[in-house]
């Protein structure tokens, strides 16, 4: 298909894609002359990708561009293309203190979870539970193996998801969206969620609400 | 005491402490001299506030100053100020398709949860939803009553630790770090648990991860 076409099946305006073109985010077309190329179903499935990495995730450029050139390799290691996947999104900033970090380490063989010591989640949750502390709010986590055990069978759940694909290129694809887009999709059940329990502990104007039939009245 | 104290104790650079007052996250001090103020424990607080709000939770400025405002309010309605706090860091895109927003609809409705029709949580979930559709992993969202169950478990155990508060301030402040900080604590939860099953399930190199005591061998 001509670029007009690619443009208006997937939404994105003709410019947009040029961008992405340029930025190589997107493989060139074939070219049919010297100033003309035509586009096939896999840079149409790719617009998509990008779409939802920048739109839903609001993903950097740069992010998206590593992001996809781990999906273009073979995958010989699934397990390392999902390290690069969860790593993606969760950069910590800083050092976290002694004390924090011996706490995470504690947890981590408590669950007996088979994780990199250098775990940037590792890292990032070190960071959280200092951040708790600092602010005086540090019984928040204070239920911390519930919590993690909570997390445990979300996980289980997505994985088992992601794994019914048949090839370790389709693993890894879902994966990736698993991952990225599932941030959102857990963030938005527990916003959910919580705005349903803050109703029930504190509205006072709960009547303005719509409540599901369970709802106590 | 001086700026320069303040400056120690909150580990923040007197050139960023300046750029918080001009900017009005931070009230000014008290003038001892034309050119001079002191401040307090409360400057201290809210800058340690200020710090994690930048460094763990990655939120721009103007975004923090109406977190801030929201808390400085004095607190009539708690499931207000909460529902400021929750929509704060989750603005949805754009609409999703009536299909879509249906089937959330269709969850709150079956959840029982009292949660307001264009909540943005419900729109940013509506969203992610057609997100897998259009990327070809739809299944990935199968078991949204389980998922929603066990975000259930999670608002409730957030909720009970923000409710032990004396005043609905204390409740509304360590609200307000719960949801915002609280997110990366969970996503960090999840990520570790996320590795863990990966590990478990696609790893060809496990043994030259640390595994916790209960991990199979």
């Amino acid at each position: 298909m001509r670029i007009a076409e690619l443009s208006h099946k997937s939404g994105i305006p003709v410019p947009t894609i040029k961008f992405y073109l340029r930025e190589r985010l997107l493989p060139p077309g074939q070219l049919t002359s010297p100033n003309q190329a035509t586009y096939g179903e896999e840079h149409l499935r790719r617009l998509r990708f990008i779409r939802v990495m920048v739109d839903v995730a609001h993903l950097p450029i740069a992010t998206i561009r590593g992001v996809l050139k781990e999906l273009d390799q073979p995958v010989v290691d699934l397990h390392h293309v999902l390290g690069s996947a969860l790593s993606t999104t969760l950069a910590p900033r800083g050092a976290a203190p002694e004390e924090t970090r011996r706490r995470v380490a504690d947890l981590i063989a408590r669950r007996g979870w088979c994780v990199k010591p250098d775990s940037p989640a590792a890292q990032a949750l070190a960071e959280v539970l200092a951040a708790f502390t600092d602010l005086g709010v540090g019984d928040l986590a204070d239920r911390l193996d519930e919590f993690a055990a909570a997390a445990e069978r979300v996980a289980a759940m997505d994985l088992a998801a992601v794994g019914r694909r048949r090839t370790p290129e389709d693993v890894a694809y879902a994966a990736v969206i698993g991952t990225i887009v599932g941030d959102r999709f857990h963030l938005a059940l527990r916003r959910l969620a919580h705005e349903n329990a803050s109703a029930a502990m504190f509205a006072v104007r709960a009547a303005t609400f719509a409540c599901g039939k369970e709802a106590p009245t």
